[in-house]
């Protein structure tokens, strides 16, 4: 047993004899867990960490991180349990004494931060930690008092719960995986040669901004920058007027690679921790003036923000599906990118409005667009064998972003800028703008102060359990 | 004085009255920094850190990380200072009471980490902090044996230093400052329009790969990657076939702003602790098939190398001079990017390669381009100015890059690509590569394995001291 694990009060000594692995548990006595549309059934346990009150003392106003899952309506204190010993607890939690001990050590540093890229934790890790949580929330009896008292003590209200980051973000690289986006924003830029020859070939990315990725919930202030509305004019610099979303799966890494060591792409999903989601809000006019030569800069570095809960890759596994999808006349991937032909994931992934009238109204967002993350060009083990073969390394904890999630259905568009888009005309100009219609008659081209955007996301399918993603907003202040 | 300050055992407590405010010394007890052409004169005092290896015990091999500068030939360990208690020693280290007690503060977070942005201190605990390091440098006898002592055990030789990273570098922005780059690698790719219409408006840059930023003498090993040699074949995987160096100044973040407050023109000196120098590995195949539409992504983050000394804003201020230069037609720049006109810098910079057949023969590196950071269009106060105008946020210890700096002259030119470049043909296609000739025989289009490529800089002008930033260095490795 660890000898970093501080408190060790609840629970009795580790007996000799462990349980031996057996299926997953399908209900946990959380009952709501067990409802049919429950987003947080005892097979998703996603990761992430919340803020808690010291309960008194001196310091009683400081908060303080620590490491949670969520299970139907309540949150599990992980640290808690940790600090029960319930992770070195064999006999108990479903796991090998060596394994049990190997996960109670490797969660010290995350929960003595707070953070699950706090150092030692490893994707082996990530699986066993789900073994020993739906072993402490499985629908059976507690075997005694001190697991009844735990029970009670590590649960909280969903409700309630105050999240912070799950995750330090030290680096950001964002792709453009949805070739329906590409070629959706490629037809207003370039009517005559929408998608770029590279496109098929070699996953497109970037380097976004780490330092401004915020938490779901953080409000977006306008940018300000330069802007040319008018070609035969010079610039001027002022607030963004084409303020946009992008509808994003962001996938975290776990543990990562050494500076140049590329990971084959049949190991890649080795590095997934999990997946969250996340708005990259756009600044449109901001960026068509200044992303020639270099990319997109302050267009995208004012705010980017994820949703506070990591869906685990082994929560998804039920959901991975063939991909990705083809056209004829597409290229086979060269062979660096070709494996794994059963990561396209199969999420819903959807957006919704509210209006500042809206919620002086009382009405709820209007849903505006509803894609599907399976209809992404690249998988997640395609990226991160392209992101790692030139030897770039990734590290623990680092966040790798689809692109806008756009399917081929007008309804499936996930930014404003292709949302409210008709296409170009004749002359092979774009026509103008048709505005989305909100409920209470006002209209939107793209965002005004006060607009909150609201992403959310599951996987759903008959005879499997439903996995929820929670939510990613944010409202526009000026 | 500061209860966090461990050892406090060379000085005497310090005295109730402190010395008045004196100009800068202009000569060091250390007699190697008073040579005219010594790059590390009392006027320098470049921020660093050293790995010191443990003296004794069970731990002894393991090196702890420590503050240090150089002048002359020797290194001094700060962090051996600070635990002596010179910095709260007013008396003698030519600060105020409280400026002594705040600095001395301030730097307890970086000396116990060996790393200057590890929180804490401030731009003011920096100028505070050269008053200090310049009274115990400067040429007077030692005031007592403490003293005397200290003079000796905490200077070593400078030619058996060995430097770690001065700072974490948590966000990488790279820019692209040099008009006569932007206009020289824009006429090879757009010979009819070599300057895009936003450059004279707008700071160009985009974000480089913080976690592949690596010291100076870290080898560099060759990436692999997508290049498309014939445009009528598919693209094919492997090793870089045209690799290049960007000779670049590297401007470090101090404090640096919150999310959402812009930083003005006039106060952004106050963010900058000081320049290295940066080498921007740059895969140029790989780069011409990634780079549209979002930018350089793998031609660049498989490596990127800096110097280990942080030359300090202070130390360079007698070489700003105005700028930055505009040719006629030219706009002004927008009111949020003008200001600070004396903030040119009149460093020069210069590239030396050495191929291994050269080192077998014991032949010194060829110098092969020498140019000035003078002639940058853009100011690091107008890009520091332009990065945050949108609310982005710089962190402590961010790394900001020039770009690479090119001057009007063929041999002023910062990277091979503009160095072997012949200009264009009458069709307006680029003439063949004209190779650099080395003293071996040998010839260079682009970077071999075994290329060694040494970048320097200084500034330097009769009367006032020279400034010297050491090098950046990196071997290729296949």
């Amino acid at each position: 047993m660890s000898s970093t694990s501080p408190h060790r009060h609840l629970l009795p000594p580790s007996a000799a004899v462990c349980r031996s692995p057996e299926a997953e548990p399908t209900a946990s006595w959380v009952a709501s867990a067990n409802a049919a549309n429950a987003d947080f059934p005892i097979a998703n346990l996603p990761l992430a960490a919340m803020a808690v009150r010291d309960g008194g003392g001196e310091d009683s106003d400081e908060a303080e991180a620590r490491l949670a899952t969520v299970i139907g309506d309540r949150v599990v204190d992980i640290t808690m349990l940790y600090e029960a010993g319930w992770f070195a607890q064999c006999a108990r939690n479903g796991l090998s004494p060596e394994a049990a001990e190997s996960l109670d050590d490797g969660l010290s540093h995350a929960a003595a931060a707070g953070m699950w890229n706090a150092g030692g934790l490893t994707k082996s890790h990530l699986r066993d930690l789900r073994t020993a949580l739906q072993s402490f929330l499985a629908d059976r009896p507690a075997e005694d008092d001190d697991e009844r008292d735990l029970r009670t003590e590590a649960l909280s209200p969903l409700a309630l719960a105050q999240f912070v980051r799950p995750v330090t973000t030290l680096n950001y690289t964002d792709f453009y995986a949805s070739k329906h986006h590409a070629r959706n924003v490629g037809s207003m830029f370039r009517p005559d040669n929408p998608l770029l020859p590279n496109y098929t070939h070699i996953p497109i990315g970037y380097h976004g901004r780490a330092s401004s990725v915020v938490l779901s919930g953080t409000p977006v202030r306008r940018p300000h920058g330069q802007t040319r509305p008018d070609e035969k004019l010079p610039p001027v610099f002022g607030p963004c007027k084409r303020l946009d979303y992008e509808l994003e799966m962001g996938c975290v890494i776990i543990g990562g690679n050494q500076l140049g060591a590329p990971v084959q792409i049949a190991d890649a999903p080795e590095l997934i921790m999990g997946f969250c989601l996340v708005n990259d809000w756009s600044a449109r006019d901001m960026q068509a003036w200044e992303y020639q030569p270099l990319g997109p800069f302050l267009a995208k570095n004012f705010a980017t923000s994820v949703s506070p809960l990591i869906v685990t890759a082994e929560a998804l596994a039920p959901y991975r599906v063939p991909g990705p999808p083809r056209d004829s006349g597409d290229p086979a991937p060269l062979p660096y990118l070709d494996g794994l032909k059963d990561w396209g994931l199969d999420v819903v992934m959807e957006v919704h409005l509210r209006s500042a009238a809206m919620r002086e109204k009382g009405l709820s967002p209007l849903r505006i667009s509803s894609g599907n993350l399976r209809e992404m060009f690249w998988t997640f083990p395609q990226i991160i064998a392209h992101h790692t073969c030139n030897g770039c390394n990734l590290l623990d904890g680092d966040l790798l972003a689809s692109g806008t999630v756009s399917g081929p259905t007008p309804d499936s568009r996930g930014c404003m800028l292709e949302l409210t888009w008709q296409g170009n005309g004749p002359d092979g100009k774009p026509l103008p703008r048709k505005p989305l219609t909100l409920p209470t008659g006002e209209s939107r081209t793209f965002l005004e102060d006060g607009d909150e955007v609201i992403m959310t996301a599951f996987a759903q399918a008959p005879g499997k359990p439903r996995i929820g993603f929670g939510s990613c907003t944010g409202v526009i202040t000026p």
